[in-house]
């Protein structure tokens, strides 16, 4: 490998990106989100369950999807991030995702959420991303599961879950 | 960005100075935990429901909260840190933490736990550092949460839990 | 500290061999997994519970424990990374696991897996590294838990998890 420094500020520039945008789901700041996807990105979310292409596309997707019943941590490690040219770049990250519904949630069909289900995932996320006048974007994002878990409250008596409408954020 | 090398050394210790502290809360390691803090240092975890000032009660209450049946494991991940001077900085974090605890433990007083809980949680850190004289230190840290999330053992019949009080260390 | 570019470069090297270790492990790439170690590489996993030496042994051992019906998500994080010379290193990090296991796994011999648990748990890798002709390796690597925990699936009356072959990987 011969990294320079401008190697390492794209890498930095491109794990901010993801970070903002992992805040910005588990957050709902929908206009963060927004701003981390170029106007023609695709998504292909959960192997290609949810695929959408076109920024705003994807933003009514996500808000049909992430609504305030739904309480989610997604984390992302272990970015493998290949710098293909000065503009654009492509990466893996494992996802795990951790979701408490608190209540029904139509979007998420395959999974007949009626509320008190926790779902827990594992996935590798392959992303594209591309670099314009206002910095690194995501261009292409999709993620193939290793397993989704789902726990209904049926089999859990002593389960007990306090959600957090400020979602991780400090409020005045 | 005009990122240079030196502020990459400055996000490094930082970000090891981060790691540091969560591996001497779950490896209840109180010297380590101790020597992350300035002397002036305040935290306000969970929200505020734990506030402390000062690196001495800061240290006290830990001790009370996290005792030999509390096993832990805080993860820390995407950080977002901001350097706003030479000498301060503020920064993000996301957090999950995962906690069995095989006794009671009043110090975690609003989840009533008498042995056999599992907490999960999710939160993001709004941390504050300051350098001096003998390098980063945690000035200001604390925690709102976006789930908190309780299992007691009546309802899962087929759970066990294996502790180890080395809690990740090479004993010799 | 006086780290310099070079040494930025080295603990970037180390962290992707780490990560392809991981993504070898949860996708079952195992000519992926082989070439992360020294031909000599020596692993005690779980506190020693699974100890082999040479690269061949611990190859054979990894199949034999990691098998179709093991469904793993092994993540890492906050590496404390020593380059001890020019050719070596060594580090802890953080590891957090979950395992769905589908089918029996008499290797797993300490857990008495039959089918449908789930294993959680939480460690500290202790790894060894070198530098060769064909970049880093790992030389030396084990772990030791904080906890292990196994849900049974006679306590989850309302538990499903979807497997997904693809581990994480795009297939055509």
């Amino acid at each position: 490998m011969n990294m320079n420094l401008a190697d390492f500020i794209t890498l930095h520039e491109i794990s901010q990106l993801k970070y903002r945008y992992v805040r910005g789901l588990d957050t709902q700041d929908w206009a963060l989100v927004k701003d981390c996807f170029t106007e023609n990105a695709s998504v292909w979310y959960s192997g290609g369950k949810f695929s959408r292409t076109g920024r705003d596309d994807i933003m009514e997707f996500l808000k049909g999807l992430v609504t305030p019943s739904f309480y989610s941590s997604h984390i992302v490690l272990h970015p493998e991030i290949d710098l293909t040219s000065a503009t654009t770049a492509k990466g893996i990250w494992r996802l795990q995702d951790i979701v408490h519904f608190t209540e029904e949630n139509p979007a998420f069909a395959h999974a007949n959420i009626k509320g008190g289900e926790e779902m827990t995932g594992a996935a590798y996320y392959h992303d594209e991303y591309q670099k314009g006048a206002d910095g690194w974007k995501i261009s292409r994002m999709g993620y193939v599961r290793i397993f989704e878990a789902i726990e209904r409250p049926k089999g859990r008596a002593g389960f007990e879950v306090e959600t957090n409408t400020a979602r991780g954020l400090v409020t005045a």
